[in-house]
């Protein structure tokens, strides 16, 4: 019989997210059982069951997803940008591993192909085993699949797609290029004309420095620049923020600008919808304050 | 010199929100000192100071207020309410002892008279000596305070409030009778005529089916009923609702009535402004689902 898996974050039954990265707090999740541990070439990757989320996958020591509430990010991440675009057929992930963000992408018919990269095959792997209705993402015919670095991958793209969405891990590990000023130029030139990008934005609660040094890089190279968050109770802090680029001086973003019927969104969504599309930009008086002044 | 202060709920330096209310999750704060604990004649009464959040209240092993992030709760129940009527002269408080709704109140120069109704001393007692920003609400010449029963002191009270804020804990616990059907009976007959009120309403990432039963309690009785909510932290999910009340069929709540300038929300308040008063309505897909269908 093997021995019994074993994290440094779990103890007495219990993860916790602690991290420099948010010093003095941390989420803690109910540990029902450890079901996958491995350094792959670029993180510490753990899965667990929990008792009260559902399986619960973790890089290097940050919580990515948990079953239960997993839809929030993945949806607003994702239609916020498609709904900002008038006809996205050609979409990029940028990391998003688990596939949850590719099943997202698919919901939008206009779509003719989806390609994700993610650096580290470890995660879809894991997540193809442990995560199916995020992976399910991955099984859609319009869906290409490249193993490598985000940034090396941009840079022969011209002009070829019209969303991209940066699904990354934080800036502190593998992810770090995806929160330069090259990474965001790259992208830039992988748009088409009027392309859009949303990218992983942090929490306005814990980085509002970090979210104000990436708005204004991308604010010296994109006409349109918003700030948008979504809640979510596994992410530090309950919340986390997503910076939306347009290089269309015209782009709204703050209103969809492609919608979808009411019995739509009652079909296709649990978090999204276009009511919450707009609100997602309306920030508090101390993240306004900060942002923006 | 006497032993250093212990909490069942604080080991090994970390103060852990473990709690049935939200089984298989607890937010965890980095404990720097333990600066009372107290078993008053209510309920179990810790304040410690965090290492990142300042001086922390916790009652009955529940967070109630951090230095750090009180702000975005004591501002959105307050002033949801307070904008919501039309000239709001005499306010109750019911609950809220450590002073953060007083707080908020008076800052509106139209009251005339803000009374609080806590059920416990030790509560105001504790916070005026280790939660001084917020406790600072109990020094303004237009505040009263009383010590009993919220229920008990409605009973006689007879078109007295323009708007009645309840500032809660859970409803498991000292404030169980604050969640009943007589309690929001009470509330309607010692409000004016136009009276509003606003209670502080659970999360809606755990308890949907407790919410939607308290609106159905309200809907009873009065004509307009609203949920809102708001993004703090150490709340458990990292969100807390509002559900908004008006004895008047034409009042509006979903958007302010009463509005400030950008330069007063910009030196009043953290987190409320107009804008986030009309966002707090907008519910995501699931909650919208789960509470009026």
């Amino acid at each position: 019989m093997a021995a019994p898996l074993t994290h440094p974050l779990i103890n007495d039954g219990w993860f916790m997210e602690k991290n420099s990265q948010w010093p003095g707090q941390a989420m803690a999740l109910k540990v029902e059982e450890i079901l996958h541990v491995e350094k792959s070439k670029f993180q510490d990757v753990l899965v667990f069951q929990s008792s009260n989320y559902g399986n619960v996958l973790v890089l290097d020591g940050v919580i990515q997803a948990t079953e239960r509430d997993e839809f929030s990010y993945q949806e607003m991440i994702t239609h916020l940008a498609m709904n900002s675009h008038p006809n996205p057929k050609k979409v990029l992930v940028i990391g998003g591993g688990d596939g949850g963000v590719l099943r997202e992408v698919v919901k939008h018919e206009c779509v003719e192909e989806a390609t994700l990269v993610d650096i580290d095959e470890a995660v879809p792997r894991v997540s193809k085993k442990y995560l199916p209705n995020m992976s399910i993402g991955f099984e859609h015919p319009k869906v290409t699949v490249h193993i490598g670095d985000g940034v090396e991958f941009l840079r022969d793209k011209t002009n070829q797609y019209d969303v991209i969405i940066t699904d990354s891990s934080d800036p502190d590990g593998p992810a770090e290029g995806l929160f330069g000023a090259e990474f965001f130029q790259l992208l830039k030139n992988a748009l088409t004309e009027k392309g859009v990008f949303s990218t992983q934005g942090e929490c306005m609660w814990l980085h509002l420095p970090l979210i104000k040094k990436v708005i204004e890089f991308c604010k010296d190279l994109y006409p349109r620049v918003e700030y948008a968050y979504t809640c979510i109770p596994t992410y530090p802090s309950g919340q986390i923020g997503h910076i939306m680029c347009s290089k269309d001086a015209d782009a709204v973003i703050r209103e969809p600008l492609r919608k979808f019927t009411p019995e739509q969104e009652a079909k296709l969504f649990r978090y999204y919808n276009s009511d919450i599309h707009k609100a997602a930009f309306i920030l508090p008086q101390f993240a306004k304050k900060g942002l923006y002044e």
